[in-house]
């Protein structure tokens, strides 16, 4: 099966971010050209007032939640902990399948074409995405035995995962690790030693909150960062989500180390606890750094869009510097960035890549005008779900006129959630 | 015309903020009927997975620029106005009705159904108001005649302006003053003397930046809201956009002489001017908040429903309070408060009320699952546009199922915009 896309804007994201009108055959599950010559396929998509860029990838989520919007709003951190632990505690798979649903349709119909989630019961969730056909990186997520609800031996549980996954389709299995909070150094070294075995990623939330350095430093005298830079945890493997508590000397390890970072800026501002990473210092330290949107029990939304705009402008505020962080630069994280970090073949539009591509709407007034001069700024500030047009992962189209196929919202209504 | 909505869930913002299953009736362009009885009308809507809730009020913008999105990124502040001064000083009429119109289908597509505006050539901008058939509170602006490129007096044009548009059926004339930096104290006298003349709101731009504060102080030996305050310009007829660098003090003195703000969030955060008005402040001295987008040129969008969780969340993160700036007290800012500042019939889904009036589409996944105890916060946290079904003002259905009506894109894409 191929697909023929004509006439569109492209913005390539390829290594010199070209940007310009033309056309793109899918053959397969792989982009086969990008260029201006005319293009035949077995499905004509016509670009015209459309952008076509690669697909979003969320770095950073927990799908298994995405039906808990509005139960843990306008509290405090603790409140927040101690509402989301009861709702995780008792849960049913139906529960998490079904929520897990809810957010890949969520994603898809934003555009987004690959994500990396953390959560335990990854296995309902692999079901889902397979279901569904979404780029799923699913991390189990381990912690001390003796802390964990889960049961059995959580770093046993993400062994069985894995080897129950790999050469999947659309998931890519892996290991996590919840944070320094609940993980001791043992625990931590037996999720590298995993990750090493089979491969894949290490997951990990890491320096969040400010009470996380604290009783760190408290704890092990340093921070969480340096402590697991000198436990040898630190890798190109590790994939941090939060680190908004970071010591310039901290970015300085994250980079040695070659740690890959998602920045999750809409759930540490809504959680209050503390919004702003070092960014531009990771930045120019060539650190790695990616977006995510975190759970919608913490965001309310999974939608990179926002979170590609939210977390520009946070920084530009914080740093008294509207110059920073430029558009660019966000579409990077957003795209290039996220699939160097999942080694995935894809983040631009270029011949050879994976077919994990989306064409955004032009025609609607927010979008009014749209050239190949402002189309990257407009990606980043002036884009929301609505100009989501059509989605395609993997060759295969999942969103297209607007509508997400196979999505019926009358089989969520009364859907057993929790 | 009568128009019957049946089965929505209802956000009423009334005094009570009763939320429930309901119907509602409009006849003309007043709501007739809320409650639980059935309802028959010449239109009927079915509300079933639709929330009912009062159309958002973006209370500061200069729509004449909704086409200049993408041309002033990334840059810092002197930059940005130097080429806004520019872009501004070299402008058509057909330009800047094209823009307006552009913007006005851009607010309707998301949800608002009133606007306040600052900008010069409001006659232009309110025949495209009339035109496509949106509340617009439009404020010509003033400044010292020295310092304008206006041909004339300002204030003279902002009279005309009045004199000429009082009593028309969308468009609510005012006058404006673009802020201390350009204006002295008898411009600012004169443009309150046409205020109270004509009965009208003073709509400025007031604490904005670090810069204008500093410099008013060197100048006047004031900070700016001090002084106007002590030059009796300060009270009830007041819109004062930003507020950012605003002290307690002044808070205080906004509180005692009853002046309006609007909280523009997402331009200030994107200009790096400074963005966390003292907020919490201001609510525990019963100031009148309200929420603005601002222009395409420094938000890039219009959209009060970003508008209004990145405003919450901003609060959240800066104060380390993720209790702070509640899901309700944001709705009302964006409705009640700004009904409130205008004088307007409106703000909340109650008999007698003008229908001003938008049903929200809960079937898409970001707003799965929604129900009458979390559709306050689905709104602040999880809408987008795309959630935007239908919009009705002044008893007329603006858009419907998706669409808004009157708009086709393609008068726009070769338009002049300049």
């Amino acid at each position: 099966m191929s697909i023929a896309i004509s006439n569109a804007i492209i913005v390539t994201q390829n290594d010199n971010r070209d940007v310009y009108r033309g056309n793109v055959k899918i053959d397969g599950n792989k982009i086969q050209y990008v260029g201006k010559d005319e293009v035949d396929g077995d499905i004509l998509i016509d670009g015209t007032n459309k952008v076509l860029m690669p697909g979003l990838i969320n770095t950073h989520a927990h799908v298994g939640m995405s039906a808990s919007k509005g139960l843990f709003d306008d509290v405090d951190l603790d409140s927040f902990l101690k509402k989301t632990f009861e709702y995780d505690s008792d849960r049913t798979s139906t529960g998490i399948f079904n929520s897990a649903k809810l957010g890949m349709y969520e994603m898809i119909g934003n555009g987004i074409t690959a994500f990396v989630d953390l959560y335990y019961s990854e296995d309902i969730i692999a079901k889902a995405a397979e279901e569904i056909g979404i780029r799923a990186f699913l991390s189990w997520v381990t912690l001390d035995k003796e802390l964990t609800t889960q049961i059995g031996d959580p770093v046993e549980n993400a062994e069985n995962f894995i080897r129950n996954h790999v050469g999947n389709k659309y998931v890519v299995p892996s290991v996590g690790v919840q944070g320094i909070y609940v993980a001791n150094d043992d625990t931590f070294r037996r999720a590298m030693d995993l990750a090493e075995k089979y491969g894949t990623i290490l997951h990990m939330h890491l320096s969040e909150t400010r009470k996380e350095v604290y009783d760190a430093v408290k704890k092990l005298g340093e921070r969480p960062i340096e402590h697991l830079h000198n436990i040898g945890i630190l890798n190109k493997r590790v994939l941090a989500a939060h680190c908004v508590w970071a010591t310039y000397h901290e970015v300085r390890l994250l980079s040695k180390d070659g740690v890959n970072v998602s920045w999750n800026s809409i759930s540490n501002f809504k959680l209050g606890t503390g919004g702003i990473p070092p960014i531009p210092e990771m930045m120019r330290e060539n650190v790695n750094v990616t977006i995510g949107t975190d759970s919608n029990g913490s965001n309310n939304s999974l939608d990179m869009f926002q979170a590609m705009k939210f977390s520009a402008i946070s920084v530009k505020n914080y740093r008294w510097d509207a110059s920073l962080m430029k558009a660019q630069e966000i579409l990077d994280m957003a795209t290039r960035n996220a699939a160097r970090a999942l080694q995935l073949n894809a983040g631009s539009i270029e011949v050879g890549k994976l077919a994990d591509v989306v064409l955004l709407d032009a025609t609607i007034p927010s979008m009014i005008p749209t050239n190949e001069a402002n189309a990257v700024s407009n990606i980043v500030y002036s884009s929301s779900p609505q100009n989501v047009d059509t989605v395609i992962i993997d060759g295969e189209i999942k969103k297209i006129n607007g509508k997400i196929l196979g999505f019926h919202s009358n089989k969520f209504t009364n859907s057993e959630f929790k």
